[in-house]
Parts: structure tokens; C-alpha cells; sequence
């Protein structure tokens, strides 16, 4: 008998007859032989209909009673679930994350998981109960009730899976899997099949949202070995877990796209010890979000640093830097510019295999298409194009790496 | 500095401007010189709309999920109305049934406070907090959801005044307080200022249902005075309190009506032990509430047995009653008739004034009003009419004794 934790999103248990979907889907999985935790989330409309309500009462909500509000949603997830699979004959439980031993710290909003007691999960489980956890949420060492802010539900999935020590952990969500790009821009992308951790990292963080990076990180310091699957159907999935030998033979696992950055170049910046501290501590004060840092080699005393940040965020760090620029000495100039986007190829196997860059370069040259920024980590080549010509950069460089259907 | 819990109900906090407007109040009571503990509702619509997606989800929806689905209603509420407070200036924190420290039994859906230990109450109070604490809530010894049944949240405020030692508990509604009479049956009714506990209970239980009785016993019980309030303006209320001299002054309190009813009468009963038992086993087995159960005097060998239930009770009742009647011997017959309302005189100066149901007959007799049923507790007289003549009715006997505005 396995012990399997699934994890249902909030579209997945958007509507009454989607939860009793699911609802079926759960007792299917238990009648095959398996006691099941499901994490669910908030029914979809749900967490936004609250954050409204919040601002319609306050202009800066309290962050410890916005974590007993919006906790409310996953509440009622549960509960629904648990009413719906009880309803066709089988039987389940609810419990809230601070019901389930889920402690966390008391960063309201954002709280982060210190430890898990899973006493009552285990409880349930032996008494033949399927347990339906409430995803997002936790509760400090003092009993107040937290959430664990953007990707939350994913992450209990992850962290109940490691306490409890589960055979497997499924992650549904409204898509197949990770594909190897965008299926909305490269129709000719296919399901990734098996992806290490570090791999889904690199591939999130480029924009290939299907999970947030805290929760793969999670699952990889743990060990925890999950699938990314679609509630909608029974297709299998991508299976992410540590790294394996033969995982090297492909080369590049997938081409990630991210849009509507922009890029920010500081120029002549004399070179000096402390000068890109001063920069990006700014930038950091400030809660800017940057990406792709590159500085190049300097001659003759002076050098250009350059970044991309959401383009959404340019007015901003302009704003910040323009504050410190006068302190930094020379002829430091600024330039920026929105309507960039990035292309990344990821692979565990570049680490193995050389020439990948030039592989990438030389397909982007060969359809006109101008790379202004690279950067790259031992598993990614990340490069900025002008947003006007992501689609077809990513088409090429995916079409050069084999990785057409 | 006095120690005050207030109760404001769902349509009080029914949306955010009305969330604002009870912060508000409850800041102002503290800049008063209080501290405050204010109990709310789930905003009104919130409850059906949980019930509606139970009910869609599953026929028979489990009953430890049902209270698990419904709790989050108040919830929010408390998480909202401690933001609103929080920003106009104010310093609440919000606190659920469980973590103000309210044990209950394990009848969900209408659990039972078994005990409160308002520890965090009292350290949140001592920081100078205002306490923003869900109604209608409570968990089990073992950490499961409870709810309290109807009128959960008036009960809510009334133990943890107790718990506390409140100096005053204010249960704010959408009406100035108690009438003498329903406002919209006889327009001269006037509100009551002082009632005692035994009176309210009579009203409440004769349809005045501005509170539910199991409030009005446990705040007798437990001697905690309360105020009942408008939310929507500063009029002041009725105070319900225990019994003192001089409350005897007043001969009847007020008149109190209670519309679709059905009078059930069992004819020619064998007057012998054990026929009422067999009788009311029934329908109390069947779950039929009913009420003013009257037998006559039997002088040769046979009774009749009547009593009252809401007339949409009626077909189950007959039902119930068709089945033991064989059972009983004799020429037993039924006989029911629904069109029947019921008018209460409730008042504690009846002990001790004599002819006050001679005075209620009369009134009626001179307006040609019939009397069907007749019914008389220590303090309370009731009888049946035929609806059609129940708001006429009303308004002589009200203005019989005197409490016309």
C-alpha cells in the first residue's frame, strides 16, 4: 500500500462539479490500493473576492488578519472535498494546516514552514480516512494563523509529502506537464517526460510558470520526488526528481520564454570595489525584482554593469538609481529600455557537453535575430532579443536542439 | 475602566460600509474608557451562500465538514472588521472560536459551550487591544470545528461575558430593542426598557425572535445583563436583567404573536397512565416542535389531548399520529385545523395581580374575537385564534393593558 500526496489547484476545484471531479478522482486513487492526503486550494475567484473585501475595508490591511481571511478559502476547499467524496460512498476528512501539525514562522502572508507534526494526518490515515489538507497555510508556535504567500498550495503538497514520507507526490495543475516550450508559441513543443530538480528551477524561473521555484527547491533539499500532472485528464505527466545518470544525454531539456522585461545598462562606472553593492542595494531597498545581471571585463578603469528587471518595474529603478548615480563618481550614465524579452535553453547536460552556446547564437544569427544580453549558469544559456522576435527565437533555437515533436 | 462585549449580526456587518461603520462603534466605545470585546456574524448572505455549494456538492453533507465549511463565514468577518479598526486608528486583533479558548461538545452543526478559557482573551485585552472574536464557533477538547446552531453568535457574546465577567454585554441588531408588540402588527407598540429574563424567554418563545431562548436561559443562567441594541443608531435599547422589586408594577410586559399555526386535537382519549407519553413519543421521535399542550379535566373516562405546531408541521404530525392512534383502544379520533395563530400576554406582575386573563377574555369577547385553545403559564397566558383575526386581536389586548404608546 503506497502513501500518495496529491495536490489539486484552484482551478482544479474552481466549481461544485469540479470538486466532485476531483472528489472522484481522489477515491479512485485510494481504491487502487493507496491512502491519499490531497492538498487542495482555494476554489479559483475565491482569494481575489477576499483581497477585495480586504481593500474595501482597509487601505493597508493588516497582514496578520489578511492570513485569517484569505486562510477562510482553503477552508472551505476542504471541507467541500471532503463532503463531496464522503457523498459518493467514501470517506474523508478535512483538516486546516494548524489541524494538520503544519507550523511555520510569523512572516504573515509570506510565512515560511519551520516544522511539520503530521500526528493527526497519521491518525486519519490509519483509521482509513482519505485526509483532505488544506493547502496555503499554517499556524505560528503561538497558534495564529498563517499563509504561505504565491505557490502555496504547492509547497504543503511538497512539505506534507516529506514529513509523511510518501511514495509519491502529484501535483495536478491544468496542463500535462512541462513542456519542452510553450506550447502557445512553439506548437511543435512536447511533454518533458522525466526533469531534474535543478532543470524545473532553471525552467521556472525563466518564466515557465507551472510551479514556483520555492516549491521545487523545496522538493529538492528534501528529496521529494513529484509529478506535475492535469486534472482533466489521466495523461501521464512530468515526473521531477534529483538527478540520475543518463539524464545528461539530452542536452538541452527545454527553452524557456520570459516577456515584457526591460533592460537597464549603467555605463561607465569607474571600477572600484563597493560600486555594484551601492547599485543593487538600491535596487533591492526598493523591492525591485532583477534578473540576468552581467558586468563585463574592464580595461581601462571604468565599466558598464547591466540587468533586466519586469518592465513593469523600469520607471522605478530608474527613479532609485538617478538617487544614487551622483554619488558614484565619473561619467556614470544611464540607459534603459522596455520591450526586450529573454530566451533561456536549460539542460543538466551543457554541464558535459561544449559548444551549446554557439549552437544557440548560431541559430539566432541565422534568422536575423540580434542578441543584446547573455548570461549564463552551468545548467542555462539565458540571452535578451527585442520582444518583437521571442516567438520566433524560441521557435529556431528549439527547432536547432531537436526538440520538435 | 469598564469591560464591555458587544454582538453586532450579519446584517450589521453585511457589507464593507457597514464593516466600517460598526469599527467605528466599537472604536469609539474604547475611546469611551472600555475595553471592548466585539462578537460578529458571518456577513449576511455569507451562511446560505456556504449551505448552497454544500448542498451541490453532496445530498447529505457530512456534518464535521458542514461546521468546518460554515466557521469560515464568521472568519472573515473577524478578519475584516480588525482591519477596518486598524485602519481608522485603532489596535484589534482578531480571534477565532478555538484560539479564544471556546470548547464545546461534539454535536456539530449545534454544538453546546462546554467551557472558556479566554487566556488569550485577557493577554490580547491587557496589550490594549480591541478583541474581535467569531461567533457561532468553538472547537471540540480534540481541536475539531463546532458550530452552535441558530442564534450561535448571540450565545457566543453572552458566555464569554460570563467567562469574563463582563461589565455590560450589548447584543447590537436591526431593531431599537424588544416592543410590546410587533411594530408592524400594532403600530402604537412602544419599546421596553427594562424586561427580565424570564419575560424575554416568554416573548422569544411566542415569536418575538429578536433572540433566540437558549441566549436569553444561558444568560439567566449565568446572570449576565444584557443590552439589547440598534447598530444602525445610537437609541438605547432593552435592558434584559434579572428580576427586581418593582418590575411587578407592570402587570403585562407586552403582547406576543405567533402566525401559521395548526391546533391538532386527539378526541376521546382512554383516560389512563401512559396515553400522553405514547402520544407525544411520537412526535417527538418524529423531530415535530409543538407547543401549548392542553387537557381537560376527563369525568368519564375519556379526554381529549390538543396542541399546537407550525402549520407546515401539520401533515407529518398527522401522519405520526395516525400510526399509534389504533394502538390506544376506545373511539380515539384526530382532528386538526391549520389557520390558527397564537396570542401571549407575557408579563411578571401576573403572579401577583389577579384577573389579568379575565381582562385578555374580555377584550377579546367585546370585539367578537373567538378563543379556541387557552394556555397559561406563571407569567404568561396564551391563546389560540383563527389567523384571519390575530392583528385585530393583538391590538386590543394591547390596548386592554395599557401599552399603547
Amino acid at each position: 500500500m503506497a502513501l500518495i500526496v496529491q495536490k489539486y489547484g484552484g482551478t482544479s476545484v474552481g466549481n461544485p462539479e469540479r470538486i466532485c471531479n476531483v472528489a472522484r478522482r481522489i477515491l479512485e486513487t485510494q481504491h487502487a490500493g493507496n491512502k491519499v492526503i490531497a492538498v487542495v486550494s482555494a476554489m479559483s475567484g475565491v482569494t481575489n473576492n477576499l483581497i477585495d473585501l480586504a481593500n474595501a475595508v482597509s487601505k493597508n490591511p493588516t497582514e496578520r488578519e489578511m492570513d485569517v481571511l484569505l486562510a477562510t478559502g482553503e477552508q472551505q476547499t476542504i471541507a467541500l472535498t471532503a463532503m463531496a467524496i464522503n457523498s459518493i460512498g467514501g470517506k474523508a476528512v478535512s483538516l486546516t494546516g494548524a489541524q494538520a501539525g503544519i507550523q511555520t514562522d510569523g512572516v504573515h502572508t509570506k510565512a515560511r514552514i519551520s516544522d511539520i507534526t503530521p500526528t493527526e494526518v497519521h491518525e486519519m490515515l490509519e483509521e482509513g480516512n482519505i485526509v483532505i489538507l488544506a493547502g496555503f497555510q499554517g499556524q505560528t508556535r503561538d497558534g495564529l494563523i498563517t499563509t504561505l504567500g504565491r505557490g502555496g498550495s504547492d509547497l504543503t503538497a511538497i512539505a506534507m509529502a516529506a514529513a509523511v514520507k510518501a511514495d509519491l507526490c502529484q501535483i495536478f495543475t491544468d496542463v500535462d506537464g512541462v513542456y519542452t516550450c510553450d506550447p502557445r508559441v512553439v506548437k511543435t513543443a512536447k511533454k518533458i517526460n522525466v526533469i531534474s530538480y535543478d532543470e524545473m528551477l532553471e525552467m521556472a524561473s525563466s518564466g515557465s510558470k507551472v510551479m514556483q521555484s520555492r516549491s521545487v527547491e523545496f522538493a529538492k533539499k528534501f528529496g521529494v520526488r513529484f509529478e506535475v500532472r492535469n486534472s482533466m485528464n489521466t495523461n501521464p505527466g512530468t515526473l521531477v526528481k534529483e538527478e540520475e545518470k543518463g539524464m545528461e544525454s539530452v542536452v538541452v531539456r527545454g527553452v524557456s520564454i520570459e516577456r515584457n522585461q526591460a533592460k537597464v545598462t549603467i555605463d561607465d562606472v569607474p571600477d572600484r570595489p563597493g560600486v555594484a553593492a551601492i547599485i543593487f542595494s538600491a535596487i533591492r531597498d526598493a523591492n525591485i525584482i532583477i534578473d540576468m545581471i552581467v558586468q563585463n571585463v574592464s580595461w581601462d578603469g571604468e565599466t558598464d554593469i547591466s540587468f533586466t528587471c519586469s518592465a513593469a518595474e523600469l520607471p522605478k529603478a530608474e527613479a532609485e538609481l538617478n538617487k544614487i548615480i551622483p554619488t558614484l563618481g565619473g561619467n556614470v550614465k544611464l540607459r534603459s529600455q522596455s520591450g526586450v524579452a529573454k530566451l533561456s535553453i536549460v539542460g543538466i547536460g551543457m554541464r558535459s557537453h561544449s559548444g551549446v552556446a554557439a549552437k544557440m547564437f548560431n541559430a539566432l544569427a541565422e534568422n536575423g535575430i540580434n542578441i543584446q544580453m547573455i548570461s549564463t549558469s552551468e545548467i542555462k544559456t539565458a540571452v535578451t532579443v527585442n520582444e518583437n522576435e521571442i516567438e520566433k527565437a524560441a521557435k529556431v533555437v528549439h527547432t536547432a536542439f531537436g526538440l520538435d515533436a
